[in-house]
């Protein structure tokens, strides 16, 4: 257990829960950075999936360069259109050849990712005209030829980590970050979005906790089809606040005071209306790792890694692996251990060595009040170190799309 | 009638049909420079009729110079692949804003652009997959702002040549020149085509008159999908050789060979195999104007316009609406009038005048023996000066798809 | 002799200069497409000294399709701007790795392209800033694996034709050829341009003989740097004027009338004033192939090819190869033989054999009264044989720049 | 002073000095992700001095998402080649007209934004060669015809928040930070890089503290031209790493070692040899905010904004203002108030109140042992106050060029 330098120490500050000010931020699926974070990862599983197929491995790629640029659109009440397509170019490095029993194949990435983006797109934003709405572009360069890594069923072991870098995970989510990260979920989800068509998924929520006050703002992109007038907008504006508002109440026993759209202003007609429901139809740029962490938020009140997981390849890079891995032990341990106020895993690797062998595992944790580090210490111990000893599960799960990137 | 300046001379020497030698070529509808006239000119019908429908009138634009980049492909029998998309580049001038009893209204020419191409693509290449095969991209600048031009029910005035501009027409067809239009246009239609799934749309037929032995070479794209080995491909190239054979005794009493895919060794392996019916699958790039003239031949034995006839705007430019009709008006004297062994038609325009009144329209005769110019010529210049006044009439089938241009 | 299969005939009409009605075209060197092919024969030049170069002889490559987009621009008196830079694609296919004693050689093609693109429009396009009014992208893909082709030292043998293909040439130039090609030449070079910065490269004549009077028509661009006001303009293209009039009294005793810039309005301040010198800075695309032939000018009333000669890989390129070689064979035969009033030379390729013994190489010839083709046919014939027989010289010559393919 | 809600408060936890574990990075300007920050901003502050140049003051943009795609190259020992060249995107949104005195100015945003990008390459890479080893290509589009922002002569006013966003400074910087942070920027500069051409721009350093031991690690492109042979490179890999433990002991007092170029590995010649000074030419992909934050550095240990901080508007962008604002402002309260060990300033904006009135100004402190919070809470207090009321003179910095963005 030694060789995985699993440390436990006090977080040596007050909860997240109990500072004064907590401020916390979700990009809905719509959202252009999150397009951009989705296709990333989708074209990741999708090349994934190619080389496992082809080559009964994975080979060295890195797709985690999505660009967006928006387009322009005229929604109008009942229905606009699209002016202008959105143009989104993949960008990335890919093994397009290999050689197996003295064949060299021809591995079809390029066509495979701009598949793979065009089936996220249609899958994720039903508004959108994936034949018109929107350019996919690509430009997948070749690697460095001396890494063609390996993962699958040829070999079991653990690959080494390739970089020093670093990952850190947080459990459990304080009431706040549940509140806007469920909110997103649910709207986006069978429970709101389904029935209501006329809710676009580019969603953007703020929640700010100050003391015990919650206030969460939500920006909502309205899809012009379903609403037909200026009422109908209003009615659909607050019908997202009070479900977000009922929905608080699940989480909390805080004043919660909701917000939607609060850039509106109905006198001058500026509303926010779209054809598509995405504001990547009219002035929004986006781009990959530019929104939500591996978790699912942004929380400045929290250490974040810079790493733009999406994307990245889930066999060898370290960053997108440890971002992943932290944030599942955190909430592994959580959930095992009774007592747990706050806590954060931090991981950092060591060039050359295994992956499930860290520099440095260290965590932090705020006990509730009468629990000691001492009370808990061997069961979080054992449970980082079998977590870590399972690393290769990370990247099973990740190209089989059970875990979320962003 | 003098306003039309149309004069009938002897054409002063032989009938292409009784010359020693005559070339003739035609590009199939797969061939990447005829995808891309194709594409032009989809574009260009959907931008007027995106005029007509939003303005009452076309407005200016020119949809001339669509680009193609071939892709990569790994056909193979029963099946292969595209490996790289191919990339298509939409290139020209529209008007996007147009003011209309005080308001702007924006016209959505980049999305009209990409739905009319990515429908072409899909209704004339079967086999290629427009989600996944193809990067459709568009890049369409404003043209000049003084430039808009009117053309519908507002104004029934006959629009005025912007260009010192020249169009020429031939009519009949040599047995020659129908053979190979008649055979593209069998081997890609209901007569054959639709029988035979194995055969792809990129056909390129050349023929070769001496004397009186033509010779006709097919080059024709075979579909992998349909195709399971050798065996197969040698009788798709046999099927077709003989129902070209067949299709030429109906034009000709002269001798006829054909070859198909003389390029072909089967010991090597090397065959015209595609996966997508097309050679822009990989390594041959196209673009606009570059292959068959108005009339849907290459017929270097006769005068020929350089004007890339596909995606210009059928209102006002005068180069491709003095193609469509010079062409127009030999097919229709030539079928109205007998007597006429070889016709061609020239007309040039007049920068300021109405484009009903050319400044030259000559047509240059070679008659049957036994007839004089004399007795045809009344009847001619009747049809000419008919046909001359009726030249909206060629924008109209133009936007409603009925001309083809290539 | 008899392998070249080479004929002598009455070309059984009149001579183009004895015609009633001739038109001739040339787009300067500034228009968008002689940009274009002049791009993409730089290109086509750089590649093959790349090759010659690096590997000793010229490999597999064809870059005949740049696409010209053009740009905004806000010329204006003293000094405008350009608004959006013109958007330059470099689009074709060339070999990128050889294996040269064993070792695989990766050849810089993109890099070697967008070089000698960028070169070619500093040295042509003076006014044009390249680092900020244009942006030149590039995507050359690799062709078939199996079109190694060879040229240089270790072989000095005649390629064989791959394909069935046709070129065609005339001599001597008719007066209003002379005069439309002269023009330019002098407008564009030192006699002219070289003392009037205010004329930019973008020059279009067309001139138009109807008997014994010759229209000839400029449309060019001028620089508005060097333009101050009104009379400066009107000055400008008063002296383009009188040059091109004074020019035309050297080739022709006809008389002449010269227009420029009749689109011109100065009431309404309509001129044809451009920051760049060329219309590609505002609403004029452009692409290869489109405008001049081989000999520079566009003859509607002479055969010609279809073919883009610019871009083509003059080793292996039939089309590219026979259009300049029977250009060639025609000025000198008109050179070496008195007599001949209008010439036309005709090759066509046969697929699979030398290209030194084309399938066909007809001439057809009008002599001047009192010659008959008895006369001058064992000169003629002589000749042609001769200059087929040294025809790898045209490569040589196009691959060092001497010839001009626009 | 109560509208601006600053509040200075106790850190409650250990300095980030004092904490057993730290780690810092910094990618060098040469790194892809650097260049696309770098390129970023030097194209926002064009834009803002375009627009202060023409109209007086800066209008709305936003060009935060340039995408580099990586090329290919072939370094070798005394001077490689680039294959395929680099290729940059700028996006963002630009306002392309104004209305001034009744007048429509058109602004040249896109050319700007290209000579911008241009310029900042050639000056900070001086190995690259921007006409051939890079291809810079531009997609502006206009934002929402509302958000027409000012800044300027004509109004001295404090703009309005726009948005709900957040910045957080710190300071001092830790001695990790500080020899991680003034390496690069030795390296990169005439104190090191102007004696070394053989040193690439493509530095990252990596530093890692344990207790009293600092591990750096310096991954260092080096340029091929200047590098003959093996061991010139491994004179230059000892050179830099002899320059960065020497510069370290100018920062601590603590154990050092430095590491360069770890992953190279001799015996199979692989080793970071480039021919442009960055891995951009082979391999590695970048886009603007995933590098470097505002403050130079990427702290894991402190809270961070994930705001891209490069490119953005520095009139209205609160993000981008409050990030270097609360930079600049723990900067000055430790410069000018003593006691201070570890100090966190966070500015939280509310949207439509001036951007000099946060919704929240918090300072978190860590004082020098026998400083206590009310010895200094005047001080900083007031410190912060009147930076606030200063926060114009941010944005007038940022456009000045005067505080780098990462």
């Amino acid at each position: 257990m030694s060789d995985r330098n699993i440390r436990l120490e006090s977080a040596d500050k007050r909860a997240i829960e109990d500072q004064e000010v907590e401020i916390v931020e979700r990009k809905g699926i719509g959202h252009p950075d999150s397009i951009c974070d989705g296709i990333a990862e989708s074209v990741s599983r999708a090349l994934s999936n190619l080389y496992l197929d082809r080559v009964g491995k994975v080979l060295h790629y890195n797709t985690d360069e999505t660009q967006l640029v928006a387009g322009t659109a005229a929604p109008a009440f009942g229905g606009g259109e699209v002016i202008e397509p959105i143009y989104l170019l993949i960008v990335g490095r890919a093994t397009k050849k290999y050689v197996k029993d003295g064949e060299t194949l021809q591995l079809p990435v390029d066509s495979v990712a701009l598949r793979a983006a065009r089936e996220y797109l249609a899958e994720n934003l039903p508004e959108l005209d994936v034949g018109t709405d929107v350019i996919v572009d690509v430009k997948l360069g070749e690697g460095s030829g001396d890494l063609q890594d390996v993962f699958g069923e040829e070999t079991q072991e653990v690959p080494m980590a390739n970089d020093t870098s670093f990952g850190v995970g947080h459990a459990p989510l304080t009431e706040t970050e549940r509140i806007v990260h469920e909110a997103e979920r649910a709207l986006n989800g069978a429970r709101y979005g389904d029935d209501h068509p006329e809710l676009g998924q580019d969603i953007k929520i703020m929640g700010k906790r100050e003391g015990d006050v919650i206030d969460v703002t939500v920006a909502a992109a309205m899809v012009d089809a379903y609403i037909d007038g200026m009422e109908d907008y209003i009615d659909a504006v607050e019908d997202v606040r009070e479900f977000v508002s009922d929905l608080a109440t699940e989480y909390t026993d805080r004043e919660v005071n909701v917000e939607v759209n609060t850039a509106d202003d109905y006198e001058e007609g500026s509303i926010y209306l779209t054809t598509t429901g995405t504001s990547a139809e009219q002035g929004d740029d986006g781009s990959v790792g530019r929104g939500n962490r591996a978790n699912g938020l942004i929380t400045p009140n929290r250490p974040m890694s810079m790493e733009a997981t999406s994307g990245k390849n889930p066999v060898n890079h370290i960053g997108k692996i440890y971002n992943l891995l932290s944030t599942h032990i955190a909430e592994t341990v959580v959930d095992e251990v009774d007592g747990i106020r706050d806590l954060q895993v931090r991981l950092l690797s060591q060039i050359g060595r295994p992956i499930d062998e860290p520099h440095v595992a260290d965590a932090k944790v705020v006990t509730h009040d009468g629990v000691t580090i001492a009370d808990i210490e061997d069961d979080v111990v054992a449970i980082m170190d079998r977590e870590l000893a399972d690393v290769t599960d990370i990247t099973r799960r990740t190209i089989e799309g059970e875990l979320s990137t962003f």
